[in-house]
């Protein structure tokens, strides 16, 4: 595999950090969809585990899902960067059952700042929350250059 | 236990709400340490479950720890109240074993609005993460009244 | 004007709710150039009264800008809508002379929440600062119906 | 005026700011009341050039005043400093005549980067907004040290 092939660089960055994301990928289950220049899709499923007092998807794993879409969008030119603000909107509840799709994408990248808009869907294309993250890339690689 | 002591039915909607709330307790392994009128305290020790990539608390857990002692403390008034808005702001990175205390205390409360201010510090007192929440009084309550 | 035309009566609302804005029409000196169903522009040029300390133009203009922007945006469908939230990333200044132009548009509406997002760039496209709100619809309307 | 006390040095950089700040002082009709390390007070009465379509204070102009009690509070210690992300949430509506208030203070300084509360009340007291802002401070001085 040629890391010089942006998309293939994307990938191997993609999965190379999510092979040790022991939070993501293990506790909250969650499945890593597509890692490109730029954008990522990562999918989970509301299980028992996930749901709160109310019988809904916690707001906190919602968010969980949002983020880590984020960290894989944001470090996929292979430049180490970390979440520098972030806010989320919640629109509709998680059930349990659904299936939640969060599709990430950049908005803006300058200089080693960037915005990177994620929205979380359910199985129907009903939109349940939107996340925005602002980057900054910072020194390092995530894989060997 | 009399429910007209706002200090005893906090804690009595804080126990109700915690006794079902899988994704806090078990999922996370929180603990609910306080739960008062206007004001909650949770903990989360940082597990191997809780670790990202990075091999730090994913942001997303953090996030969820604050959200959750927002729940209890927008709710002890035994008003059902749902979060209208949140933002968090990431200090320090949360590390292996590090013992994250949140305190969610009410700054303001007009009509159904509040605004509640949740601060997670580690073991030695260091602010990990400060998260705001908006509440928006619902019709209905906890425990019966 | 037939107010039945959707285009048509995003115009009117917006002719209507801009010919009293002073706020935005005579103290910060915006134009609007577009009231669309769901969308709106603005533009401001960057004057001295405009400048701070630093000789750059007040981030609190810049957010005045975008907020001016939303409220057209989402009462563009002559149902009264009120900001419910809203947080803005600021990724570039704004220097004496830059023609800053706002973009807003609607990015969900389900039910009476909607989300908006608004851009302002310069004039040479460059992102200046980016801006997302949250609006609930409330009784009644702009423009007679 | 000794700039080896911290109050005198704070103070000196808040008059310094304000002086050549068109936006606050003159366009917007702000007062610097307050300005000490970690700490500021501004004031500002609403009048018709504040008001917008709905014959209230434009929320703009509200994070305005706001935006720059942050200002004076994260610089004050003689240090520059950038807002690196802000949040707010209206609470009430501010009127004609209004006697708005906001006090910024400095809730955790660690190394670089900051996080300052702002809230804005009226005469009567009442809380119309809350701000949140993220500092970073920068290389240089506002007077020489």
């Amino acid at each position: 595999m040629s890391t010089t092939d942006p998309q293939a660089l994307a990938r191997l960055v993609g999965e190379t950090m999510f092979a040790v994301d022991v939070a993501s990928k293990d506790t909250m289950g969650m499945e890593l969809l597509a890692c490109e220049p730029g954008r990522a899709v990562m999918r989970m499923v509301v299980k028992p585990l996930h749901l709160n007092g109310h019988q809904i998807c916690h707001g906190g794993f919602i968010f969980t899902l949002a983020d880590s879409t984020f960290a894989f969008a944001c470090n996929s030119y292979n430049k180490n960067a970390v979440a520098a603000g972030c806010s989320i909107e919640f629109l509709k509840p998680g059930k349990l059952g659904d299936v939640l799709t969060c599709e990430g994408v950049e908005q803006t990248l300058s200089g080693r700042h960037g915005i990177y808009d994620m929205k979380v869907t359910d199985q129907n294309g009903e939109v349940i929350a939107m996340f925005r993250g602002k980057s900054a890339q910072i020194p390092g690689t995530v894989v060997p250059e």
